[in-house]
């Protein structure tokens, strides 16, 4: 039983939920060289599609996600990582989650809670 | 603020929470349509990519899913719903969650509960 790689031209979707609460973090995909280092490392690394190169979640940050348990779905195409979520926060804008706006009366509200400031981790 | 339907030819990958434990049940694709077919009916609805259609969760087995929240991520490209799962389980195994196998000692072993026998539910 081995994942699936194929099916999505060699990516595979990520979902990553925080360890301790159960909230889903961010989602994110993962070549057969990403997941060959999260093994290796046990800590989650990615294939970023825009950049086009391995990345390695918190290099940048310092907020590395330290792999507690994976999970595959029946299908053998996606993954499930629950981690330890460094510095509180998975989003690059500073919430904790990717997920942090709700859908309310037909629009997407903020809901979620800001961690950290984006110009003082990303100096950018 | 508007999901995007380009970036993945017209569908999006969304994860499914269970609204009461936050257990991750399954992940599936929508296009515009499915998304407005949630949205009309409350039931969460997906595009099958394999039959090509729309996937109303539960038609068959009557396992449907009550849709609570509704979160957009940073990119506007990826839902995450919260769900009243009918029936306790969202795999068509007949496990709780479509993520039941976990990694161990390099391996993935099945760590789900299986809440019916798909032959009872699907016939087949």
């Amino acid at each position: 039983m081995e994942i699936d790689f194929r099916k999505g031209d060699g990516l595979i979707p990520v979902i990553v939920q925080d360890a301790s609460t159960n909230e889903v973090l961010m989602m994110a995909y993962m070549n057969q060289e990403a997941w060959e280092e999260t093994l290796r490392t046990k800590k989650a690394c990615f294939w970023s599609r825009s950049r086009q190169k391995l990345w390695i979640k918190g290099e940048t940050s310092g907020h590395y996600q330290e792999v507690r348990e994976m999970f595959l779905d029946c299908d053998s195409d996606t993954l499930l990582l629950k981690v330890d979520q460094k510095g509180g926060a998975a989003c690059h804008t500073g919430y904790r989650s990717c997920f942090h706006r709700r859908y309310e009366d037909g629009e997407w509200k903020v809901s979620g809670e800001k961690i950290f400031d984006p110009k003082e981790v990303y100096g950018t």
